[in-house]
């Protein structure tokens, strides 16, 4: 898929915007990657960087038709007018017009949402949550990106809502980079995954999630006690939404969905405890399968607010 | 409102289905009450008894132009199929296809939700969430209902899902009516409060609801202690689900909600530590108002499904 065909076709360049990385990519309108770069985040976290870099990229593609541009920020956002709340892991970006700047700067339409609802967005549309028409999905990494899909469409108000990681399942729990307290990150985010292991373990070693995922194949206790409440919380946490959305499916992404294998005949035991019956009725649970969802809902949900 | 009107109009038969009444009630197209009726739920507790009464209502009422029936059911219905799973408080109705019976015995549509729902239904149209595009609703009792309003339509699946009240707060917490743990309906329902009423008073006494709010509004400790408790759970779960839905106005209805003036700085204030804050800009948290909205909100429910 070179420069030739992209000349010749409508394109949306899609912004995945992550705290370690930035990727960018130019995808057609059936959401297939023509060209992709990828970008450290540091170098990019001052504000008229980032917009020198967006603009610089539309320069290089300009012998493609670029009808939009789209982007996933990670944090809370006006979505109707790409406005920037904030981004809790990149300071400075706070009260921030993006989409009135970018388009001023590159004459294109604009649009802006939150990480977690792009994913989403391309999970709903050519992953594992294709043609479904509620859908749950959750990022698991040390932060845990939620999302909500419904009739087709992502769930969100004025605000880039559709934050089911930060729904508490305790009454003054630990405190969660939200600001809120006992949200659903703090049982099964990264950190916590590790801080557990580490108590059960009686040390303070650096380990990774996949290490206590390597450790409970190999039978070891400690691991296995980690994902068994891992599970526990997660399955009784998707039941409740499941009260609330009768999903056909929940989607599981993030470093941590890599014990998938491990961790879903548990979590389903803890989830059908808590739903109600009928609720269950069809309901799948699946790891994400997409390769760079973020770039590719970001220039699906440009296309989309296009059309 | 007499007979001579409601024979040259358009109505709608609306069923509020309660565990203790059953009220039954004709309405206009602009949800006004025309007629209404009310009968014990316990007489018409068996599946033939039932139906025969909703036939004996609509030739009582032959005179008028009834279009369509509208009933809120106490319990899991499938809302396309107008079919009963089951009613927690009601037994012997399981797997019922309640509109298709009462569809050939009638000659009439017949449309079926849940009871909270059709409750929400009728708020957002002509109650406290007049215009609103989305709400959240709760209603307090010994059971507590809940329902969303999202994009001006009740947020359901295949099954009458919105059910906010059997979303977990804790892990491995108390057995709830619905048969998972820890909803928050064991922590704010009616039942909760009393006991946990009893267990400060230490003694035994048949407290209601109402005296621990008379108690405390006369200052007693123990009774504030409930309310304070109360609050700070219904706060902070409610956050939660404006982190999903960033809904514009938070309805509450239902008995307990008659201790409202006392609760609602204390359940905003929780509210506000839990929710991300640009959630809240515009949010409003109320009582409901409507007098019948049960039998207003299925009147809807049928004229909507109608047209």
């Amino acid at each position: 898929m070179g420069s030739e065909r992209s000349r010749t076709i409508d394109t949306y360049l899609g912004i995945d915007w992550g705290g370690t990385y930035i990727k960018s990519g130019l995808i057609d309108a059936r959401g297939r990657i023509l060209k992709q770069e990828t970008f450290s985040s540091r170098q990019l976290k001052k504000k008229d960087v980032f917009i020198d870099k967006v603009i610089s990229l539309i320069k290089a593609y300009r012998t493609c038709t670029i009808k939009a541009i789209g982007i996933g920020a990670p944090g809370i956002v006006d979505t109707k007018k790409g406005f920037i709340y904030y981004l809790p892991n990149i300071p400075g970006w706070i009260n921030y017009p993006l989409k009135n700047v970018l388009e001023k700067k590159s004459n294109l339409p604009v649009f802006v949402d939150n990480d977690a609802n792009v994913f989403a967005l391309a999970e709903a549309r050519l992953g594992t949550a294709k043609g479904a028409r509620r859908a749950i999905f959750l990022t698991l990494g040390t932060g845990l990106g939620g999302a909500v899909i419904w009739n087709g469409k992502i769930l969100e108000g004025n605000v880039s809502a559709s934050e089911i990681g930060h729904v508490p399942l305790a009454l003054a729990g630990t405190r969660c980079s939200c600001g809120g307290r006992g949200c659903i990150e703090t049982f099964v985010g990264a950190q916590h995954l590790v801080s557990r292991y580490q108590t059960l373990k009686k040390n303070t070693s650096s380990y990774e999630v996949k290490d206590i995922f390597r450790n409970a194949l190999n039978g070891e206790k400690e691991a296995l006690t980690v994902w068994q409440e891992f599970s526990q919380a997660l399955g009784t946490f998707l039941g409740g939404l499941v009260n609330i959305f009768n999903p056909e499916v929940i989607v599981l992404g993030g470093g941590v969905a890599g014990a998938f294998r491990l961790f879903k005949p548990l979590v389903l035991a803890a989830l059908k405890k808590q739903a109600m019956w009928p609720n269950l009725k069809g309901l799948s649970l699946v790891r994400a399968k997409l390769k760079n969802p973020g770039i590719i809902g970001a220039g699906l949900l440009a296309k989309e607010a296009l059309n």
